[in-house]
This record gives structure tokens, sequence and C-alpha cells, in this order.
């Protein structure tokens, strides 16, 4: 069904749902995702003016320019200078065929939008490498059901690595293989929800991502506030009833802060002294350029932390595996809620034991430290270069740096101009479960950002914000 | 915690459930299975003989002969003849070195359990090479994360060669790539549910596993008898309000029956009379041996039939590599009450769509086929001779066959003293959502038995046979 231009919001019947489901930009740009995903939105198509669909959804003009700057972020958008802003993306593979003037969008040449590793840097000969290895010596009976948790060898070296490298105090029976951190708090949230747990607090600003799953699960997501020192643990007294908190101690997102360490044992005081539990995201810790990287809180208490990690910020995403450490009596619970819980092949599970046993994780963790720090070192150079006036934060770990900009800056603008020069970039503002707030900038993510393609994004950036002032 | 053997199932304090949660032989195997799976009781304890933790439970000696003789298949029980059965199996990596004597216990040299390929003939040089092709040449893109439904070159691949072999009338749109049949009919009734349907029609007897999966999703499993012309679908009628129905009309599991043309078409009046859905569970359709495998209904009404089909069967569960094939509403759906769908890793994605365009899985499953026919062949000669008087039944496909045997013997004393000679069999009465059934026998699986251990596995059976009479 082609949609028309005019008006879209009435035909499309876009379900924003209740307030309870989020903020507003949030939950214009979930009805969009979703219409475009289905195709009800055609590539191609071209939106309505954001002046235009607020009118129609009874909302304010931020939410849908928020809600449309996200959407160009990730990809789904488009949009051109002087020009409506048009549907780009869509999973329906004969979308292509039915607007071939479509085919020809170029992809974002400058990916500076967070969350992924450098894709260039995937160590593609030792993996398949290692996969070869498992795959023609494995004992036949490792092609049959893999054992509930994973398997015993990858848990055996990871609660090994895990206690060398993050400082975990684990058993290979606390490691549980999943598929990725989303799934990993998909499942615990479930677990917590059988066990009587009806909220979960979250960074606020945080991984919007995160906060979408707890919600899913059937879960309250509390936002608790973040400062300089990290998670306000002060605030979690003010929550009645509260018992797990979700938050990303050694890197926080997207401010890219630590948490300090009083509140880290604040942090542990207060699930012990409401039996609850933390839930530690330990995303990119790895990548800390200032110091050894600051070690998983769930050492410090293994029975009041469940911790989360994947491969998707240090390998790959695609290889979809990733584990959750949790003391005895949650990982009883997981194992009892979650009986069809998905995990990676058993024979990718083994190719990664056999990168974690021969050294090869380690070295490939060590020249992307490197890597990474260098880019970075570029990027904030050409930013203070290029954007003299703007503030740089949180550039002492991770894959992406905060980019302040003056109030006179509409940050959409800049979001959707960036966009019109195959650059991707995230606003901070996004990250944020209320509009009670006032973060003004941009989230630069540099993890899969090519190196010598830095200086010219940088100039790009510059461009679209001068044009948005 | 080292359990006592006198009063294990007050110690252990084994939650049966609530009689909703299934029948009562069902419940202690779940719970039972669970305080394993867990640790609580450890491996090689001795549990209490049935007739002693039946009064414990208060329940039938019946319902726990038939849950010790399922853990025992299962691999989790072990029984020793004049002994006390024990735990053999837990995932607890420590169990072993806790308890050496364990260590050396056998495995079951004959597995004649249902549910598995025949994992000796994954085609191991052919996978490594997919995969490495794959990781060396793929663009780095294909690194980041997978698109939403599965990668679209295995979808475009999947609706073609699902067309060509089995009827499926798809477009890549209407595949959606999972990791197993369990996850797909899990993600289904998901979806089933946020739609309004309350109950889904199972087959009885059925795939336990997928019951249960029905049962976890909210939804109330609601048995359908079957008898030699499978499902019988005129019993659908009696169900009022029921919209939603549970079949494996190729090959009925574990009966083995095909589902007769005219149902096939009463089946999908049915559907269309209550605008329902029929979830076609098309598991290892593709081991036909008397004529061509029967085409899947879903292509005689793509907008009522629901798909589903995984690798398990065919190559290797630890793949987890599966697939829905879905009308364009239920597909919408799907994409939007499971946000967190794990898929598997792209490059297995890739690697698999390569087997299917080099027509290596075709090739794979030609000679599956004549193996698997082989099999048969050798063991329905096999029990014929060893034990003439025992009907065979449901062998013109898949990988199973039904052994019924005379009312004289105890089934489940078979099942224990099979065990003991290292034989794994099923009993036929597990699969079974009620008590209230004459099925009196046992389900022999041979997709996994080494070819040269037919011969004797059936004289160990024949003794464990003439053992319980």
């Amino acid at each position: 069904m082609r949609v028309s231009q005019t008006n879209l919001a009435g035909d499309l019947l876009l379900h924003l749902g209740q307030p309870s489901d989020g903020p507003l930009h949030e939950r214009v740009k979930r009805a969009l995702r979703t219409a475009i995903r289905n195709g009800r939105i055609e590539v191609g198509t071209a939106l309505p003016p954001s002046r235009q669909l607020a009118a129609d959804l009874s909302c304010s003009r931020w939410a849908v320019t928020e809600a449309y700057s996200q959407l160009i972020a990730e990809g789904y958008l488009e949009a051109q200078t002087g020009s409506a802003t048009r549907v780009r993306w869509s999973d329906n593979p004969d979308a292509d065929s039915l607007r071939p003037a479509a085919r020809h969008t170029p992809a974002a040449l400058f990916d500076l939008a967070p969350g992924l590793p450098d894709l260039r840097a995937f160590p593609r000969r030792r993996w398949a490498e290692a996969v070869r290895t498992q795959v023609t010596t494995a004992a036949f009976t490792e092609f049959g059901y893999p054992p509930p948790g994973g398997h015993i060898r990858l848990r055996q070296l990871l609660a090994d690595y895990l206690g060398r490298s993050r400082g975990v105090a684990a058993t290979p029976q606390d490691v549980t293989v999943c598929t990725s951190v989303t799934d990993g708090v998909r499942r615990v949230c479930h677990a917590l929800r059988a066990d009587g747990i009806t909220a979960v607090g979250c960074e606020e600003p945080g991984w919007t991502r995160l906060r979408e799953v707890v919600r899913a699960a059937g879960l309250d997501p509390v936002p608790i506030r973040t400062d300089s020192g990290g998670l306000r643990t002060d605030d979690l007294a003010g929550h009645t009833g509260l018992r797990a908190v979700l938050t990303a101690p050694a890197h926080q997102f997207p401010l890219g802060t630590v948490l300090v360490p009083e509140r880290r044992a604040a942090l542990l005081r207060w699930a012990r002294r409401v039996d609850g539990v933390v839930l530690e995201d330990d995303y990119d810790a790895e990548f800390r350029y200032d110091r050894r990287p600051v070690a998983a809180i769930q050492g410090m208490d293994p029975t009041r932390v469940i911790l989360f990690k994947s491969l998707s910020k240090i390998l790959s995403p695609a290889l979809g595996i990733g584990w959750i450490v949790a003391p005895p009596r949650w990982t009883h619970h997981l194992h009892q809620t979650d009986q069809v819980a998905t995990q990676p092949s058993t024979l990718d599970q083994l190719a990664f034991a056999t990168l974690l046993e021969s050294g090869a994780y380690d070295r490939h963790l060590r020249a992307s430290r490197k890597r990474y720090r260098n880019r970075r070192d570029t990027l904030v150079q050409a930013l203070a270069q290029q954007l003299p006036g703007a503030p740089v934060s949180g550039i002492a770990a991770g894959l992406h740096l905060i980019l302040r900009l003056p109030a006179t800056v509409d940050t959409q603008a800049v979001i959707t101009a960036a966009a019109t020069r195959s650059l991707r970039v995230a606003g901070l503002a996004a990250y944020h479960a209320t509009d009670d707030h006032n973060d003004h900038g941009l989230v630069l993510g540099y993890g899969n950002l090519a190196d010598n393609a830095v200086s010219e994004a940088v100039r790009h950036l510059r461009e679209a914000i001068e044009e948005s002032r």
C-alpha cells in the first residue's frame, strides 16, 4: 500500500501507546520504525513535515524531529537539504525493485553512530581457522543438542578469563552463554519478574534499547540520574520497593563516566539492604585509554551482581555470542524461567573458546585498544581544530565520545544535515527516558569509522552544525 | 548440598505445580530435572524407590516410574539392575571432580531416543569450507547487526528452496530466520497471545517439548487426538473458541502417520471458518521412504498456515538454525512482539546459504535419505527376527518407528532395563498429555544409531523386554 504524503499519520494509524510506554519521541520513533519495517510505509515515501505530523499526532514538534533524527541515524530515513525526509531502508527485499531510485541511495559513508566495533578489523582468518579446527576435530557428540547454559569448555574458559581480565569472581557454573547483552538482560528480567520484582532502575541517560527490553519484559524502568561520578546511588533510596538496578559502572553509556569508588560501595550496600540485585552492563570496559580497565563490581559482591557482556563491541554483533555471570540463585531462576533459551551454535562457542585459549582474543583486544586510542586522538584533534568552541567529554574509554553543542544550535537539524552528507550521528537527547534534561549535543561513535575518514567526517559535521545555527 | 536418600522428596521441596501444568508424570519429571540441573541433587545420588517417592508426593507409582524412565532416556538418571536409580548427569562441571566414580559411567552406547539425525554424518568439511568462504569474502558490513528476520540472501534461497522441495508458497519476506522449531513456535505463540488467542490445539500424542512451549507462552495446549489418518480434524469443531492448532501433517510425531488428504482440506476449512491459523511442524518431512515427501499444507493456503522447520533433524541441532514461514500479518506480529529476537550468527546463515546454493544441501539430504532407509530396513529386520511378536509401525518416513509391546510387559521396566544395558529408548506414553490412552510401547529413534550397532542394540532391547514381562 502506497501511503499518501499529506496525511500519513491518519492513514497509518500510528499507535503511539500510553505515556507509560516512554517519552513521546520514543513512542513516535517506535511507531514509525514498525511501520517502515512492516512495509506499511514504503522505501522512498516522503514523510510529512515535522510540524504537520506533530499536529496530526497532537504532540510537540520536538518529539517528531527527534524521532525523525533518530531514524535517520538508524538508517531508516534519509534527509535531503531542501526536500522532504524520506524512507530509505526497509527489510522488504522487494523494496529496491519496486523503487529503483532507492537503490542508488548511498549508504552512510561516515558511520559515527555509537554501538559498533571496527567491522573492518574482524579477525577473519583466525575465526575461520578456529571454526575449521573445531568442526573437523570435535567429537561427533558435539553436534547434538548443546547442554543448558552453554558449552562447558567455553564456560570454564570464560570464568577463568573474566577473573583474570575483569576481576570477576565466578565458577564455570555461574556463567550462562547467551546471544547478546540485550538477550541476557531480557532473560534476567523474566527471572526477576518471576521472582516478584516489578521495577528496574535504569541509568538516565542510558542505553535506550535496554530500557525497552526491561519494559517489554513487563517491568517498570525507573530512571535514575547519572552525573560526573556515574549513577547517583543516593537517589536509589528514594524509590521505595526498588530492588534491581541496571548500570554500566565501568563506562556509563552515553556519558562515558566511571562509577566512583564510594558509589560502587554504596550501590552494593543498597543491594544488600533491599535484598536486591545489580545488573552490570560491562559492554566495552576493555577499551580504557587512561589507565587499566576498571574491574567489574561483580567481583566485589558476586552474590548481588549479575554481569552481562557480549562480543558485539569486541569482535562483531553478527556472531551473536554473549554471556551472563550470575549467582547460583539467579542462574537457577534463569534456567527455570527460560527453558527454550537460545544459544549460539556450539561450533561458534568452541571457536570462541579456541580464541580465548590460544591468546588470540587477548591479542585482538590489545590491537583494538591501540587502534581505537589512535582513532580517538585523531578525532579529538580534528574536533578541536574544526569545532574549537564545542566541549568534548567521555574520551577516556570506550568507542564513543560526547560533543556538546551550544544552545543556539538545533541538534535535530544537525543530525538531519549530517545525514544529507552521508554522515550518521546520534543525538544525546535520544538516550534520555524523559524530556526533563539539558543535555544538548551529539554522541559520536568512532568504533566503526574508517581511520582515513576521520577528518573528512569532522569537516562534514562542522558544515552540518554551521548550517543549523 | 548432598541430599539424603531416604526422604529426598521432602528435602528437595519438589514443586509439582498445578494440575493445569500438565499430567503428573510430566510435572514430576520437570521437578526432578530442574533439581538435577541446578545441582540440588548431585551426580551419583541415589533416588528413593518409586513406591516411596510416590507416597511422599501423594501420587501414583506409575507417575514416578514414568518420570524416572524419561529421565533415564534423557540421560539425567541411570538405572542399574538390583540397585537404586541414580543421578548420572548434571551440567555442574564440578560434579565429576566431586564424585570421581561418576566419571566412569559409560554414555549410552546405543542411542535409540528419537530426535537426532546421524551426528556422525555431519558434513564437517563442507561446513568448515562454507564458513571459511563467507568469513573471508563477506563485505565488512556483514559483520554488523543482522537485519531483522535474518539475512536476506538466506531468506531468498530458503523461499526458493522450500517452493521447490516442499511446495511452500513464500516470498523472501515471508521467511523469518530463527534458531529452532521450538524457538519459532515460542515466538509465534507470543504473537498469537498478543493477538488475543488463548489456546492452541496440540496433537495427542505429540511432541512434549512443543506442548511445554505453548504452555510457557501463556497459552492453553488443548489435546486433539490423532489416529491412523493423522490429526482428527473433526474434533476441532468441538472446542469452541479454538483458533490455532499445532500439527505435523507430513509426519506425525510420534505415531508416524500422514494427515490424509480429506483432513488436510478439512483442517484449512476449519482455519478459515474460525479465522484461525495452523502451525505446521515440518520437522523431518524430507525423510520419506515409500514415495515422494508429502508437500507442506502451507502451500495449500499460505494465508492460514505458519510453517516451522530447522536444521536440527537434517544437519545438527548444534547449529541453531531454523526458520518460520508466515503470512505477512503474522510476520508483522512476530516482529512487533519479539524485538529482541535472536538469530543464528550471520556467518552461519551465509554458510547455510552457500550449501543451499551449491546444491550441497540437496546432496546431503539425498545421501541421508538413503542412509536412513537402509538403517531402518536393518532395524525392522532385526526387530522381526528378535521380537517376532511385537508390531512395528510408522516406518514409512522419518527417523523413528513405533514398537508396540504386549500388555504383559511393563514399558517403564523395559526403559529402565534397557538403560542398564547402555541402551536409550523412549516410552510412547511419555508423549501423551493425559493418562487416558492405551498406547503401550516404545518410540525407537534410529537417526543417531551407528549402523554397525543396530543388531546388538536390538538384542539388548529384547533382553530388556524379556526381563520386564
